[in-house]
């Protein structure tokens, strides 16, 4: 049974995991939610990569036989940081995401949501432009705090969203709306409604589901072919509560987490 | 020229800071943002006291006669084990704001503004009850992130406020608001405006300014009468990217911070 280990900040890469657990039968994946210093989306790449760098380590020791960092921001500061530390291949979101969206939609304008500090690093815009996409990136610092709200179709978020893409959509006409965040996927149906209601059809495309998919492949092919029939299984580490993680961590995953296990970093 | 540390998650601090430095002539300050670890509103009790302890210790090494917890939540969180790990006078945010309350609104009913970790602690609750105050907590997830975006005046903050406030009003019928984390006072105009719309006539306390009234009265005390007629000085220490700081900070400290210098803390 192979293991995959899978990093990120905190809940949003939950998202992936959920993506991921239908695409590898039999395997066994462990998660980290780095909680106790989340959220990544503001600080800065030295700090970013020394925390990155930490939980990456972690997952290898615990036997991870392959890396995904499920996690946009760690993925543009950390990622080269990342692969030094390990001896273990390792993905990130961006660059499944990037890849799909140039084969799906060439020369397309891009528009790529994200954290701050992912917009900072430019690290989708330099990307896209070797896939030979237009990207346009936009920074919504608050969409994260609201997801972990709970406000995920409420006003609020809803306006926020209008205010953020009304900005975007005057700087460029995207066919492409890349959520560069693992935590958007939860509030997709709202961005794809408020880009209509502002008179924009572009595609919306999630990391999650895109990164999970090129994993798959990826594992598959490292694994050999096997006829599993086994459901996957996960176990959980948090930073931070265990009991705020397994209560917030479900909404993310979309089902019940049995156990979450408290991990010291140090931190 | 006595030497004060003055210790928050963040840039909310700055705010205590900045009515420190008029209330003590000759001083120097220094201030400690735990930024890499920021925001401390969702964390753990375990890892809020770790974190703020180690800044604390820091502070009394440098030579600070007296420690400012400038921070809701580490003061509710962490006050006992910050008072326990150093030897000199701790004061934080909760017990001068209640003494006030209950001097100038004796037996009010108060309602408390904070960042989900202090309401779920209940120390405000508590210190109002043994005040012989009325305590309803309202906790507001959001407030922080959105005076981060520098939405002060902001018709989204407005309606965020109006949501909590609403709610807040089905529960009490205040005479006071206690505004409960350092962030708040830039829309303290907000809050007192969105109450009398809600028809709530409420007296509006900013933790930041009675802080620094008490903790001036008791560093007179403790320091006894002198007279001193150079401005305060201060120095910042932040553990993440000190430009961010200088940057978003001043707008905290109402002044622009020339230098600040980056802190390892080992996180």
């Amino acid at each position: 049974m192979p293991t995959l280990g899978v990093f990120d900040s905190g809940f949003g890469g939950l998202t992936v995991l959920r993506a991921l657990l239908p695409q590898l039968p039999g395997t066994k994946f462990i998660y980290v939610g780095d909680t106790a210093r989340l959220p990544y989306g503001a600080k800065s790449q030295a700090t970013i990569a020394r925390y990155a760098v930490e939980s990456a380590r972690f997952l290898e020791a615990q036997g991870s036989e392959h890396l995904v960092i499920a996690c946009n921001t760690a993925t543009a500061l950390a990622l080269d940081d990342i692969r030094a530390s390990v001896s273990i291949p390792v993905t990130g979101v961006i660059e499944p995401v990037v890849a799909m969206s140039r084969h799906a939609f060439p020369a397309a304008d891009t528009l790529i949501l994200a954290t701050s500090a992912t917009v900072d690093s430019h690290v989708y815009r330099d990307h896209c432009l070797r896939a030979g996409l237009h990207p346009t990136e936009k920074a919504c610092p608050l969409l994260v705090p609201l997801v972990e709200e709970g406000w995920i179709d409420h006003p609020v978020t809803r306006e926020v969203l209008r205010i953020y893409l009304a900005e975007a959509l005057e700087q460029c006409s995207p066919r492409l709306v890349i959520l560069g965040c693992t935590h958007y996927p939860l509030i997709a149906p709202l961005v794809k409604e408020t880009l209509q209601s502002l008179g924009c059809d572009a595609a919306v495309v999630d990391s999650a589901e895109v990164t999970a998919e090129a994993v798959a492949a990826q594992v598959r092919k490292e694994s050999g072919p096997r006829s599993e029939t086994k459901d996957a299984t996960f176990s959980c580490f948090a930073t931070d509560s265990v009991e705020k993680f397994r209560r917030l961590g479900s909404h993310f995953l979309g089902q019940p987490i049995p156990k979450v296990e408290l991990l010291d970093l140090g931190g």
